[in-house]
């Protein structure tokens, strides 16, 4: 009758020594929002699909997950609905929920639902699980965390300035190295109206973004594949060659926008912001990236990439400001900035550079041998021990020290504490430290220095 | 077009100001399970249905949350399926995974999945949300989090005894005064045995609970309308009166289970028991309850539950050891004993009681009021006292000072800082404390003092 157990596909397990350091992002990440005055918040695993629908386009509505209804789940269903072309159709009559997607639009809902309870601007972090029906491969899941910061209800560009003091700090804090990239959808918007091409905004970011791996011909040549045409390019050719400092690149810009109201207000933005960030001490590597461009369309401002330096891997931070997030569920003209950092890509790096801290390991730090009759003379050394904040344990059976020495072992316990004959009668312990392999005796009542 | 936002029935948001009690229960029982050496693990929200189903009960199969399998999930389903009276059946047809159901059962296909890599005895700790479609009411939720602490592969009663041992600093630490009570499933089915009515065992124990209520003729009374034989409560009526210090009741009990080998054993184990948490400085008040069973049917020796003694409420806490738990998944003779911690109850106790220690509401404290050109002169100061692990915000837009005191009041930020012309001339910053209402200047450099 024994199964032989195993999970869904694309999700995972995650045991003692991945949790560390899972928990050491969390908790770094929590402490850096909880000093800059962002207060957690927490919204249901499922949500109503009538939420969730249509928030993620045709494709996203297809990577919920749905929740099957309760009880009689059938009775809406009549065999027409069991057509494989009914399949969308049919599994709205089956299911009312669905697990949530992102942390975005449930905070959307959020902020409406209980916008008379909030004090705005509403400064609030989030970090939780969101579930996709995405076809699992490497690096890609089925469930993983995001870790959430926004602000909304305040257009003012110190919200920005703010995130961007939050990744520098983060990821300091972690040793990552990294560079934050930085564009505006508005100067995105005024290319579009310049060119005249706005359906073409997505090439021309492409485009961007390949300039420094294909060069300049290639990118010409691809771009008039995708039908962009002559005139567009030309006007184009100053924005895909852009270099200097920010300054020239901003006069460059202006140059090219002078025309499009809504392209010289999205440099007039980037300037302002570029212009706090240089005037605070955030140490981190900062640039106008005008190929940033995310997949997301409700972003209407500043949009935000972060990248390691050291580490190949896509972006381990994003976002940006949008205008009407809160439009859908009714409350309109409130804008809101916020960043994601990506925990499983986090991970990653932390992991693949080594940059985990010794005391974040979780491990136990002490292990009392179990000699059989002493453990009411060991209990007020560990009691001392656990008061002083370390973890310790009693190895809960009286077995051969060989096997306790193997647990402490496999478990990177580091010192072992014992208590023989010997050791009570002297009113001491033995600790022996396993990295150095040093032992001592230390008394009873000093074990907690 | 705008929708009405809600979340399904059930289900619950949770603000700042609950969160702040939500993470000081789960950071204080997370703290104390490491410093005992249990380590933090993980499984999937979504489990495999043949994981979950057969595991609760009949009851426990149909109050699982199953998801719906994506793309054609209505492949397998034909019209006969579509009848009321195949709900059940057809549910499996279409869906492969479900919610999980409690932490346990994912405990145990975790540690045979992984029993390999694991080091035993396994200290594991589990805090997350677990989900179930029962009738939301007052009190009782559909998702809701659990936090489970077990140790697997070893049969020492010092395990027992540290369960104890954090049950005792968990609450201490809280400052909420329990009674821990004490049975043992060996004692029940003793008693089952020396009546001769196995069947009756659940009457036999709600009677055991009844009688300080009711008294005993009512719950004699009580027990013959159960079909309970008069022979048999004549075996039970010292048991029903039970009373006195621990020695005297086991000595009685013993005298009672005297033909049964399974009760006698029972009755060592629980003295056992309470000779080490005698041994021990427990200050808990602990105590045998023979009327202790727990619904679960898993638990084979140590049966657990902790009550609150100043606030009305059920259990807070319970558990036991349990001597198959991973048999049904393919690893027999693996004995574990652990508790669960019930958030929400707990929840409601520190709110009833007014326990949430003031430096855990997790409110800012610190507002720097935006006057509009002094950013560059405060920034300074922020991050000194950010370094410091103190949490601070500037108002992000320069608006009336009523309404930026406004925003303080609301979120409870105590202090709130100003640099106007004079405060930036003198290289001060004014710090008015908004509980005491006291207001004073600050040297620049002084402010994380």
């Amino acid at each position: 009758m024994a199964q032989k157990p195993s999970i869904p596909k694309g999700t995972r397990d995650f045991g003692p020594s991945e949790m560390a350091v899972r928990n050491y992002i969390f908790n770094t990440v929590r402490g850096v929002f909880s000093r800059y005055g962002y207060a957690p918040i927490e919204t249901p695993a499922m949500e109503n699909l009538s939420t969730l629908l249509g928030k993620y386009g045709d494709e996203g509505d297809k990577l919920l997950f749905k929740i099957l209804n309760s009880g009689y789940a059938f009775k809406d269903v009549d065999e027409s609905d069991l057509a494989e072309e009914r399949a969308a159709a049919a599994s709205v009559k089956v299911c009312e929920k669905g697990l949530r997607y992102d942390l975005t639009v449930p905070f959307a809902r959020y902020v409406v639902q209980h916008r008379s309870e909030l004090t705005f601007p509403f400064k609030r972090y989030q970090i939780q699980p969101v579930w996709r029906a995405d076809r699992p491969q490497k690096g890609r899941y089925r469930e993983f965390y995001q870790c959430d910061v926004d602000v909304i209800g305040s257009k003012s560009m110190l919200n920005e300035l703010e995130l961007v003091q939050i990744v520098d700090e983060v990821f300091a804090q972690m040793g990552i190295r990294v560079v934050v990239k930085i564009n505006n959808r508005k100067i995105l918007s005024g290319l579009a109206e310049v060119t005249g091409q706005q359906d073409k905004l997505t090439d021309i970011t492409v485009a961007i973004d390949k300039i420094d791996k294909i060069g300049l011909e290639a990118v010409k040549a691809e771009l008039l594949e995708r039908e962009v045409t002559h005139e567009s390019i030309s006007i184009l050719e100053p924005v895909l060659t852009l270099s200097g400092t920010f300054a020239e690149k901003l006069q460059v810009m202006r140059g090219i926008l002078a025309s499009s109201q809504v392209g010289m207000k999205g440099l007039d933005e980037v300037e302002e912001l570029f212009g706090l960030i240089a005037a605070s001490d955030i140490a981190t590597e900062v640039e106008l990236d005008l190929s940033l461009a995310r997949g997301l369309n409700y972003y209407t401002g500043a949009i935000f990439e972060v990248k390691a330096l050291d580490f190949a891997i896509g972006s381990i931070c994003g976002g940006g400001r949008y205008d009407d997030l809160t439009g859908i569920f009714g409350l309109a003209d409130t804008s809101g900035v916020g960043i994601s950092f990506g925990a499983d890509r986090i991970y990653d790096v932390i992991v693949g550079l080594g940059l985990l801290p010794e005391n974040a390991s979780g491990s136990t730090e002490y292990l009392f041998v179990n000699m059989g009759g002493d453990i009411a003379y060991i209990m007020p050394a560990i009691k001392a021990l656990r008061a002083a904040g370390h973890s310790c344990e009693i190895y809960p059976d009286n077995a051969k020290l060989r096997k306790q020495f193997e647990y402490a072992d496999k478990k990177g316990i580091r010192y072992i504490v014992m208590a023989g004959e010997e050791e009570m009668t002297a009113n001491e312990l033995s600790v022996k430290d396993m990295v150095s392999g040093e032992q001592k005796k230390v008394r009873m009542e000093d074990i907690a220095k």
